[in-house]
């Protein structure tokens, strides 16, 4: 079973025109898997003494603040926001400007087949594919979307750009937020937030959507064909009503968020679905994908 | 805005009595927010020489081979399965014994409040918690449920635990699934099936569930709280109708399938709509919290 294995490629800044089409789909997808995700976990290595790697949850979105136009599919920097304790940000400052490296991860799974063993549960990733229930357990699979990058980690210290990373990171939990919320934050609000933009070395995705599939051996045996029910279960995130809280004094529920509900549980519905009756993907190796 | 810290008591195995209550409640909800993830994040070390720690999807159960019947407040080992590279395997095998040590992370969000800078983003989890929106972007919150567990992970070479941990990972992503399918796993799937086992060193949970709070300047100002919706977007995901695939023969969605989608969906539905409503934590550091 294919995995689409989709590279952040290392020319990017210099060979956009002559990668351009393979590199816009590539960071596209890595970017999206990154911006639509709650929550981001972020790994990095406490001291060289300390054989354990720490991962925090984080939230974050990809942008760029020199190029606030630039879209998905452009070279873009990752800002973290989250309880980002002394420990790190000693160790960002001590990274003697460059930063400390860290691993950003994403997965969002879009179904259910009861996954099993072997390949493809590797590429898991959560909320908007169906899972995929195969004869063997060893066929079985997610449909998910997962993203990984390794870049260098900086504490934002400009107020402009630390402002426009607090507005982005608020509007990307709910869009068009921030303004509607009393802001600007006050200064013991910035003083006590802080935000991480990470620069970006390389990163990859891994991609699978579509309908089962089995190995030959099996398909051709009627005996378990007969006896095994074969397909998937989609899954998505869903949005419930909003539910007031204990001092909320505005009676009608806002437009941006009634929006923003609506058109989430729509295209998260639509996405699963949609995966869960897809052309399986082909079997076939990607250069330099490894052997399973 | 509190979350609780839920320690994996070190002490667990020597003190169970003493801790009892406490050890239980801790451990049995580390190991419910793992259990019910459809993916773990693990993160480990692959030399001395590469600072960057790499992240890896995996799926993976609490559970205990050496005693099947252990619940899940006990001490249990994890078990995980995945694309285990042969990079993986080897520094598993090079450990010498103890292990390779990883750092597993699990997180769960529930609900949806335009999350914001400042304390509660830290403590992001997916799937079955209500955004939390308040009065400033710094008070926003998700309501979600979040571990992290460090411990040494070797491989599984006993054939008789590999297959029950394949079974029990098969199980956890449909439940009864295994025996539904073709089993056993011949010879060329075991070869190619890895699976990894974990023994815990520590671990820890935060939790956030409740309606939003905001800080008592931000409540005491009428012209913000007459302008600033405030309330909780529960959050949780769904499965969606079966959807058989292209070489299914079986007319009738098994039962196991179809009770593992209504209660799922009512569990998943029921949590995140009673985390939208509950009390807000009450504000009060823990011993040993760290300060925001």
């Amino acid at each position: 079973m294919v995995r689409h294995i989709l590279e952040y490629p290392k020319e990017v800044h210099n060979t956009v025109n002559r990668y351009k089409h393979q590199a816009v789909y590539a960071l596209t997808t890595i970017h999206t898997i990154i911006n639509t995700s709650p929550v981001l976990h972020v790994s990095f290595t406490p001291s060289p003494t300390d054989p354990f790697p720490v991962i925090l949850p984080l939230i974050g979105q990809m942008a760029s603040f020199s190029r606030p136009s630039a879209s998905l599919g452009d070279s873009l920097d990752c800002y973290l926001h989250g309880y980002v304790s002394s420990r790190i940000m000693n160790l960002s400052r001590a990274s003697g400007g460059k930063g400390l490296p860290i691993c950003i991860a994403a997965s969002k799974v879009d179904g259910l087949g009861t996954s099993a063993p072997s390949l493809p549960p590797l590429l898991l990733a959560s909320s908007n594919t169906p899972k995929v229930l195969t004869l063997t357990p060893n066929s079985h699979n997610y449909n998910y979307r997962s993203a990984v990058l390794f870049g260098h980690a900086t504490l934002v210290e400009d107020l402009e750009e630390k402002l426009w990373a607090m507005e982005l990171i608020t509007n990307s939990v709910v869009p068009d937020r921030w303004r509607h919320t009393r802001v600007p934050p006050n200064a013991a609000e910035m003083q006590s937030t802080q935000i991480l933009k990470v620069k970006i070395d390389s990163g990859s995705a891994k991609v699978r959507e579509g309908v089962p599939n089995d190995e030959k051996g099996d398909l051709g045996d009627k005996n378990v064909l007969g006896a095994v029910w074969t397909g998937v279960l989609p899954l998505y995130e869903q949005f419930g009503e909003p539910v007031p809280g204990p001092y909320n004094e505005v009676s009608e529920v806002p437009a941006h968020v009634l929006v923003y509900k609506e058109t989430t549980n729509k295209t998260n519905f639509e996405y699963a679905e949609a995966a869960a009756r897809k052309d399986a993907p082909v079997k076939k190796k990607e250069p330099g994908e490894e052997e399973d």
